[in-house]
């Protein structure tokens, strides 16, 4: 690992390097790439002890292919493997075994839910886990801080010369966007696929000059896993209202205009402020620009709906989604690279107007936690939450004052995801709280009629219900290394203690 | 320069070497890449004395662009340049006088005609120049061999965070295909347009996350000599003859089925091979899988009759192939680097059936010459001409026995430009013949009735009629360095003689 360089603000690394150069190949005429054995082509390759093997995670909990290749990895008796898989999921829980068989020592990834969060949190791995950004990771790819041996991307189509796509076969999901850099930057990359066209696809995420194998198999994945069905607005009425005053800051930012450009997330609350902004869009007859993201039904119906003109699409979270990315030319597939790369001429969450985003916690500071929870245990990470809240002119946390009877704005987080200077505006049910850095922000909120309170207030608030959270107690050892989006490292997680 | 290594075999190099490493760069936030000034950008950048600018050629012998980023640097007062421009038409007369006044000093190009192609070849440059071919190019920018300072982009649509397209604009001239490599790969990227959209736009064909500077103007080209109209079959009997007797050798090859994929030129005669073969897929109810290359409007009509799946394109020659692109899924735009590049994971030429080509001389190696003319003098150059040869099954020059009453059929080509090893087939009004490496195809020839002659017999029958050809009288000093698509030096061009 190379010398770790601490977090001293949004942006105030310079990058001073190279992208990373790649070797060059060659594959000459009337060759095949097309393989029915994986472990023909680990032995091709060949795969050996120590290398970094990398996924994507668009199939998400449906997710056959991380299992199935470290499996092979384990029947072939390779060791020592560095594991760089965007996000892992609850299907994933063979990681442990294989960590466990000293197949696998080491883990790089941006969000972790189920149990490899839980069991890297209480010290399975002897050296800490890299927890990035999605748009660090590609900015780790690119710039050669991740290298990757051999990237194994999932893909939902293929023909037979090595083009990808997400929207055709059984198990389709979508855009295939976080694939991007580790097929431009991988040494080696290798397609599984369990739909199998013929040369050349019509549609093509990722291209035949950057695929050496094309492997079949029966079934990349379970489609009830892929996808949550259809993602739906919040009934719960607290968070409606957090998202309605949510909508109401976003409108008094003054930047709900035509070209207005949006982020949100895939959770109830997300899709009701998605819901309400629409209906203020719809009532202005303002024509937005794009909504960026992972992208849901939700934003479907409003690209269809006319309110925005264009969807940028890093990952589908439903079928909604899949369908309209096939189907419609302004809805748009991007890589995580153009998505939120800080380190390129320009990625999109730079154009951004409004973006909505989550938090297990936040503190005083305006730093938010979406990557431990309240036991100190690994439940997320940043996936785009950092990206998007240093891109957007306006950052917007919802959450409720209280979960769990424990309140959600502290005196510190635990651990620092986002940084507060990149964070403008929380909004909770019983009240909303400017970053003192925008007072232009405060103002504006003001001239709408919005109150505006202290968040020291709002902390306050919720200790009277709730009283102050106990300290949780955590051991030494480093678990996990938080990276921030410049490779900087934001923060560390610790191992739970063996009192938890 | 590096070392020179000379062609010893269209498939002998194996590359040994890393892709460039470009320098890493990052756009904060809020900031804006349009420009109204192009000298600001010269300013800002710096270009200065002894840098690499490169270009496409994508508006051919309507681009304005070239002209005027030159006239920018000759006001400014810089020197020295290296200008790569993947084609160079009449339309860059002004190169010449960039030369004269020591503004320019290299050129590096895959093609030349008109003015400037003669100049060079009387010895304008006192270095000689470096000819590729379009895959080789890709290859040399990919690979560092040939490293672009500032790539200028004539782009007919941008928005205003530097996404591109062809396809939109007044000046639309289609695929941008030439121009991928130059935006991965230079170390600072300008796209001049004359029609600039608002963020973002749905087709794109070059990404934001590579454009630094978005510089308006009032035109880009002259939409006159951007396309050449409609691009017709020839009328010319003898050129029918050839065109059937060429169709009806790729009948006998025994490809012509369902999946059937082709390449032909934009020239009267292969389109009337392109005519020959599409009534003879009718007949046979054949689905040919894809047409690659620079793309017409005759195979436009032949996606939309189901004659092919898909078309990849990688240069537009006319309007209904403008068109097409915009709005048929099928027809798919390529980079160079995707067409033709032979070292990467597999170019699409590598997938080809057939491919017609011309020749302004063939020997009886095989070798093929579209570099220099009768008079020794540059008209033209590879384009992809040596690399379709080398990916497709089979290879078919057509060309007249005689052309201005000189035999094409000759013992040793003046220049090589396209190794015999990767030449197939000659069909000429008076003969076929057959590289004798092929005896495989010579046998099914024979076995469809179709006579072959020894190329050595054409070539008497050619002299037997016009004579033997006059050795052409060359000065000493090499012009042109012609570069084969792996990096080999597989010729040189010399000084035509000032007897000449």
């Amino acid at each position: 690992m190379s010398e770790l360089i601490t977090f001293c603000g949004a942006f105030a690394k310079q990058p001073v390097q190279y992208r990373k150069a790649v070797r060059v190949k060659r594959m000459l005429p009337g060759i095949s790439k097309v393989e029915t054995s994986l472990e023909e082509v680990f032995n091709k390759i060949p795969i050996t002890n120590g290398m970094t093997l990398s996924f994507h995670h668009h199939l998400r909990n449906g997710d056959q292919v991380v299992n199935l290749v470290l499996a092979t990895a384990a029947k072939l008796g390779i060791r020592d493997l560095n594991i760089a898989l965007s996000s892992v999921f609850p299907v994933h829980a063979p990681l442990i075994d294989h960590v466990c068989n000293g197949v696998v020592t080491g883990l790089d990834t941006n969000y972790l839910s189920g149990p490899v969060a839980k069991a890297i949190s209480q010290g399975l791995l002897p050296q800490p886990i890299i927890m990035r950004t999605h748009g660090g990771r590609a900015r780790a790819i690119e710039c050669g801080q991740l290298p990757i041996d051999v990237a194994f991307i999932a893909a939902p189509c293929a023909d037979s010369y090595g083009n990808l796509n997400g929207v055709m076969g059984k198990n389709a999901c979508g855009s295939l966007g976080y694939a991007f850099p580790d097929a431009e930057y991988a040494d080696y990359v290798v397609a599984i696929t369990d739909c199998l066209e013929e040369y050349p696809l019509a549609q093509i995420s990722i291209s035949q000059t950057r695929v050496d194998y094309v492997v079949t198999i029966d079934s990349i994945g379970d489609a009830k896993g892929i996808v949550s069905g259809t993602t739906q607005v919040t009934k719960d009425p607290v968070g409606l209202k957090i998202a309605q005053m949510a909508a109401q800051v976003i409108q008094a930012t003054g930047l709900l205009q035509d070209g207005f450009s949006f982020q949100t997330g895939a959770g109830g609350v997300s899709l009701a402020v998605a819901h309400y902004v629409r209906k203020m869009m719809q009532a202005g007859n303002i024509t937005g620009s794009f909504a960026l993201g992972g992208i849901t039904g939700y934003m479907v119906d409003m690209l269809n709906d006319g309110c925005f003109q264009r969807l940028l699409d890093v990952q589908g979270f439903d079928m909604a989604a899949v369908r309209s990315l096939a189907a419609n030319i302004n809805h748009r597939e991007i890589g995580a690279d153009c998505y939120a790369n800080p380190f390129n001429s320009g990625c999109a969450v730079n154009q951004l107007d409004a973006v909505i985003l989550g938090a297990t916690e936040i503190d005083t500071s305006f730093n938010v936690n979406v990557t431990t929870g309240s036991d100190g245990i690994i439940m997320g990470g940043s996936g785009g939450h950092s990206d998007a809240a240093a891109g957007a002119k306006v950052t917007i946390i919802v959450t409720n004052l209280l979960r769990g009877r424990l309140p959600i704005i502290v005196e510190k987080v635990l651990t620092v995801t986002t940084p507060g200077e990149s964070v403008d505006v929380v909004v909770t049910e019983r009240g909303i709280a400017v970053n003192p850095r925008r007072s232009d922000l405060r103002q504006r909120l003001a001239d709408a009629g919005i109150t505006v309170m202290n968040i020291e207030d709002l902390k306050l608030m919720a200790e009277r219900i709730a009283g102050k959270p106990e300290q949780i107690v955590l051991a030494d050892k480093v678990v996990a290394l938080v990276e921030y989006r410049d490779g900087t490292i934001i923060d560390v997680v610790k191992q739970i203690s063996s009192a938890n």
